[in-house]
């Protein structure tokens, strides 16, 4: 049973009161975390809420055995963006906290975002270390959106993500996203359907997905079905007749082999002496799906079927599917729902926010840094530009982040920078013969800059990218580490930051 | 710097307006899997629409080393039911599928759901294969709100439960929630936060959910505060200057033992002899929490402060908890995000919402059975009450899953049954003194049979069933497993429908 109804774009006609609403939900300037409020009124009575200051967004680490991310939930964002403000409701709660004074709720009352903000294209492929959007304004208010920033990068790209490598393990099977009722109520399931999509889904069970976004919707029936007639036969031939020339029979409801499979062949023969052009389509949900895919392969085709198609479902992910084909698995349409809205192997992706420059009293930008004992939590200091280096056919071959004030350099055949990781020598990326820039301003005064392109277009880029990155970056297991390097001039100035920040003397105490 | 208005409770004057807002939401009707609304139109097209059937919901797991679930999520239920119903847009974008005729649209604009609801409360405990819900009604009405179901329960069920370990591991300890930029998007943050406080949550930093439910609200300064000034002292003493009676300062963002919990110490005695009643507060977001909360605590003591308040954040979890505490760690105070809002170990709760009995013609219900070739599968059939027997200090010693129809016995010394793996022999439970049926009517006709529990009403009873619960099962590592037992009628009947369903004669095909 299948359906497509303006497959990835927005249209007016029956979507656009819906999708308004959502997107201008009210009450979304309290979802944030209560410090963004005391840190903003702090701000605010310290008189520095107008300092410039500019804040990057990235994460530190892939999920497991991943080799590559898909940016996703910038729109999500910049939604939130357009509609930030502040209800009488809104603050009425926060006075009743007893924790800001009358003057700062006028202030919040009054309140628009004059944010600047600099994103990465939804879809692209973004590796650890890289600012995939960047906020630039007053500290109150780059600080305020923290909250938002991260609740809409981190799920929507870890999903994206995810999809992409179930995607890499179903080849060019039909991927359907089926995680509704495991996610995490019902805005979990919709950014999740989005970002599904996006990584590669090409459809959710999710109506209400398909309504807002435009995404293909696709559903059977469930075993409730066959349980509510007398018997399985019934069951399936009251089904056919319904959706004659588009049915598909979940078989193991009884017994797959003994039970739903011939009675699926039974139906799909009386179907096609009917003169209905059915090909034979059963869903798997329980079993062997290795054994149970070939088994009823065989006996679609032993009927005359000579091309059915087999939905497997039940708890899959990336790796059970790629082993499932290996097993030389009859499958062509893999219902993927748990796995995929949880991101199960790691569910969370654990993007951050860190302020990388203040303006000084000149207008001058002042870089900063996050320091660690740990050199891997050590931020980046400095407003950055990401810069994709592919070779003659179009391949990445690395990303080197400059600082936004350095002249960016033309491709060359070798392109000096730091390694991230060691900010002792040297490298060269060989073989450039494009460079591109990722981050380009996206809203400006806290306004959007441009329409959102459509969730196809979504699609398309995040499908382009993943085609044209070599294998090794997205292997299921073990793939290569992108390289990430810094321009020279981005390494000095870390290692002079790192090297101020090193005073200090100890100061033990007790038995330390 | 802590917060707290309206605890838990749905005050009218500052949060009823938003609360009808989330609660009353529209679109809710298409928030469900498509395959719900293909069967639905296939029961009407047949005329079985009106099909008297019982669903329940159940779950067959509980997370990895988890002895018990805290049941959540009916409120969210309940509000969807309350509110069911398809708009124009939802009646004009499912036309355009072009799956369903003009009558059925028609039928579904006058589509008003008049289910019966029968569950748990909120905050009760329960187990493996036990009902927490039972809806009946319509073939038709009962099948297309299974989604909304499992949407609801599972993941609120799911995170009560894993902060309900969290505070076990965390003893008297306080407990805030700070999950919400690693949700699954906005409405996965609130249910999070709702569902961590019935299960045991002291606070949020999700503004929107203090101002949603009453949850108290915490939160204090990041980084950025702290980055955002010349100096880390001058950014302490700018804050402590605002909030001086509840200043509570983050130590990591440069060296915490040589740079933030001197300066930390230093500001606080600042406050002290500026004549506020200061006691020293930090927050530890990075490094070895262990050492550093014994040198924190060492510090404030020897500068007097007896009972600092020493937070504890960055990727705890109630395993990490209970080692920092063994460790003689001096927290006192725990931030929990990633890992609570995610249920990291397992980020579904596989909870399933099953056909359990359809009325005949006479009216009488029948049981049914989802068989499976894997025992575990195989549902337990017929309408069921779940009775909770205690002994005489109100400790659970075992549940009996009843058929509604049987008349309950007496609790009695003895209370023979079946065990639910093992249709083979039977048990008895000793020691019972009390007796109480778990499930009861919530919803007649679709409509609520009486207000809901405040949030700290559901907290309290989730916090005291907890406490009730024998230590075995209450372990953070191989807890016992609760027993849960089938009346003897209900195993007769599941042994004769395992039975008749066991029929049915193998069809080889291929080489299987």
């Amino acid at each position: 049973m299948t359906a497509n109804a303006r497959e990835g774009t927005r249209t007016v006609m029956l979507g656009s009161d819906i999708v308004e609403r959502w997107a201008r939900r009210e009450d979304q300037a309290l979802l944030t975390d209560l410090y963004q409020l005391t840190m903003m009124y702090g701000y605010w009575r310290t008189g520095r809420h107008r300092l410039r200051v500019s804040f990057e967004y990235f994460f530190r680490n892939l999920p497991p055995h991943t080799g590559f991310a898909v940016s996703c939930g910038l729109e999500q964002f910049l939604d939130y963006l357009d509609n930030l403000h502040f209800t009488d409701g809104d603050l009425a709660y926060l006075e009743s906290l007893g924790l800001f004074d009358g003057p700062f709720l006028e202030y919040l009352r009054g309140f628009q975002p004059q944010v600047d903000v600099y994103a990465v294209p939804e879809g692209t492929l973004m590796f650890p270390h890289e600012p995939a959007l960047r906020v630039e304004g007053g500290l109150a208010e780059a600080q305020l959106i923290e909250t938002a920033v991260l609740n809409c990068l981190n799920y929507a790209t870890l999903v994206a993500t995810k999809t992409a490598r179930v995607r890499l393990a179903a080849g060019d099977d039909y991927v359907m996203e089926f995680g509704l009722r495991r996610a995490q109520g019902p805005d979990g399931g919709l950014t999740g359907s989005r970002a599904a999509f996006v990584g590669g889904a090409d459809a959710t069970s999710n109506v209400l997905a398909g309504r807002l976004y435009g995404i293909p919707v696709r559903g059977t029936h469930a075993h409730s079905w066959v349980m509510s007639f007398p018997d399985e036969l019934s069951a399936f031939r009251a089904y056919a007749q319904i959706y004659p020339d588009s049915t598909l029979l979940l078989v193991d409801t009884y017994d797959t082999l003994t039970s739903g499979l011939p009675h699926a062949v039974q139906v799909f023969r009386e179907l096609r002496e009917a003169g209905h052009h059915a090909q034979g389509a059963v869903r798997l949900d329980s079993g062997d799906l290795a054994k149970l895919s070939k088994a009823a392969h065989c006996m679609f085709v032993e009927a005359g079927f000579a091309h059915p198609t087999i939905v497997a479902s039940n708890e899959l992910d990336e790796d059970l599917i790629a082993d499932l084909k290996r097993q030389g698995a009859k499958v062509n349409s893999w219902g993927v729902g748990t796995h995929l809205i949880t991101a199960s192997t790691q569910p969370a992706l654990g993007g951050i926010y860190k302020l990388v420059a203040v303006a000084d009293d000149g207008g001058w930008w002042q870089p900063r840094l996050k320091l660690s004992s740990n050199p891997a939590k050590m931020t980046d200091p400095g407003r950055k530009q990401v810069v994709r280096y592919r070779d003659e056919a179009g391949h990445p071959l690395g990303d080197i982040l400059y600082l936004t004030d350095e002249e960016l350099p033309d491709v060359e055949a070798s392109m000096p920078y730091v390694p991230r990781d060691m900010l002792a020598f040297r490298r060269v990326l060989e073989g450039a013969a494009q460079a591109e820039p990722l981050l380009r301003p996206v809203a400006k005064a806290g306004r959007r800059l441009e329409p959102s392109p459509s969730l196809t277009e979504v699609r398309r880029r995040a499908q382009q990218e993943m085609r044209s990155l070599p294998d090794e970056y997205r292997r299921l297991r073990n793939p290569h580490v992108y390289e990430v390097g810094l321009s020279l001039p981005l390494g000095r100035v870390k290692t002079r930051l790192v090297r101020e920040g090193q005073a200090g003397s100890a100061a033990p105490c007790g038995s330390l």
